[in-house]
């Protein structure tokens, strides 16, 4: 047993991981400059009994979404709601389990249908393109932190491990925040400008990701047991959990040595690096500053 | 809670799902020729106290590497072993514990180091190609129900989720099988042509994709406590557990619609069906045929 945990096993490892949004992990070269504070007012944080998630909102791409998520939470719409999906290599998806029902909680102020924010126009946006052959799009990058995707004249967000987006019903605005999901699978890029995204996940997708997959249609769980509580979601100005996190600048010269670094591996390990890299499998670090 | 199992809330889903590995999920129309039974001599059983994982092995694209794996299972090596890693949105490991230190478990006739088979030469697979666009090869498809990308010459198994593949150390020979890990996240296809991909998951991802991740580096569980033992691995030809599997042919025209579908998503929920595809987000569909 004790190989475990000597360096020998860790020759067998799988070379060098990827860069996950974990604090801490595959910091690149920083600048003074180079790590920006999340506002809180676009943090959201979701508490489970197995940790904390925390959300970063982008009001830049789906205002509406994501002013209706604000009310939602700061009325405590979430306390004590559930995840109600766990759908193996796709997404995890919380709410109101009685949604639908007599029982059906109050969505209190915030508005029971918002908009479709799928894309918005891509004049105005501060984008970092990224060099990468796209399935889906004829460019892509990042903005504020978030991956997008980009035509002619439209930018969206792109459905990449991580990003957070309002379940909807058939039509385009039935969603209106109080039902999310986060991909915990390959990235649905079919999902792109078929649903709103609102964010992205900065820590704690691991509390997410490692729940029992549900058995139910798409991975809905089928009795009460199985849904896993919600504690309490809070806006990141009501809570001190979200202290101290940072995310790298996606417009700062060190987001474009990571993403260099990505794409070539200089890692010995690397017999053949591809010299490539694909939109999805860039993540902005997140780190915890020392305060 | 009500709610949660009535149709009023199935609206509030998110949508037709991917296609999973799953029997009997999203099956395109058939025809009589269009599922294949495995090969039994092809087929892995990983039995764990949550569930049985079977893997097809891929002894067309790496039949050395395939070969050492035959061996050690049949003599019984990862019996009594354990799930060594899970690295969120990446990968979960499994092998010897105690590889590298004096408890090492010997791999009995297995080779200790087997040939690296990133890739083969093209010429000589059947191959199904997919109209793509891909970030990482110039052209992508299947060959024998698995994710293959290629560049003029050469073809190599694609890191797609669900894919298996031979831990190595720094040298190319380095593995022999006796660690192997699988896609659980993201594929990163930044590892294609660096490391030996021996197979796919049928069968049972959820049982490893759900294993809490290792807070150890790169995902390694730090004690022994974390470890999830495996309770024996078989060949198919020795169990019953695999009876019935059955994958859609890769060669067959209902793949085609299935690929077909997955591209352009009739189903109406979708507002502006892509047209496009990524070769990751295809899964040749597994059912358990009626005996």
């Amino acid at each position: 047993m004790a190989g475990l945990f000597n360096s020998a096993l860790l020759v067998l490892m799988l070379g060098t991981a990827v860069a996950c949004a974990d604090a801490g992990s595959d910091e690149p070269a920083t600048s003074l400059d180079a790590w920006r504070t999340p506002d809180a007012d676009n943090l959201v944080l979701m508490q489970l009994d197995s940790g904390i998630v925390v959300i970063e909102l982008a009001p830049q791409m789906a205002p509406q979404n994501v002013a209706n998520i604000r009310t939602l939470v700061k009325e405590g719409y979430f306390d004590g709601l559930a995840i109600i999906r766990s759908h193996d290599n796709y997404v995890v998806q919380w709410g109101d389990p009685g949604a639908g029902s007599k029982d059906a909680k109050s969505t209190g102020s915030a508005a029971t249908t918002v908009a479709a924010e799928f894309y918005r126009e891509r004049e105005g946006l501060d984008i970092t393109l990224v060099d990468s052959t796209d399935a889906y799009a004829i460019e892509v990058g990042f903005t504020a932190g978030f991956p997008v995707a980009m035509d002619e004249d439209r930018a969206w967000l792109a459905h990449c491990y991580g990003m957070v987006g309002v379940s909807r019903g058939m039509a385009p605005d039935s969603g209106n925040g109080s039902s999310l999901y986060v991909v915990t699978g390959h990235a649905p890029r079919h999902l792109d400008k078929n649903i709103t995204l609102v964010g992205r996940v900065l820590s704690g997708i691991e509390v997410l990701s490692v729940l029992p997959r549900g058995t139910g249609t798409l991975g809905f769980y089928e009795s009460e047991q199985q849904l896993t509580p919600i504690r309490r979601v809070q806006m990141g100005g009501d809570s001190d959990a979200a202290t101290g996190l940072q995310v790298m600048r996606t417009d700062s010269q060190p987001f474009l040595e990571y993403v260099n670094d990505r794409r070539h591996r200089k890692n010995e390990w690397f017999i053949d690096p591809t010299g490539k890299i694909e939109l999805c499998n860039l993540h902005p670090p997140v780190r915890t500053a020392d305060l």
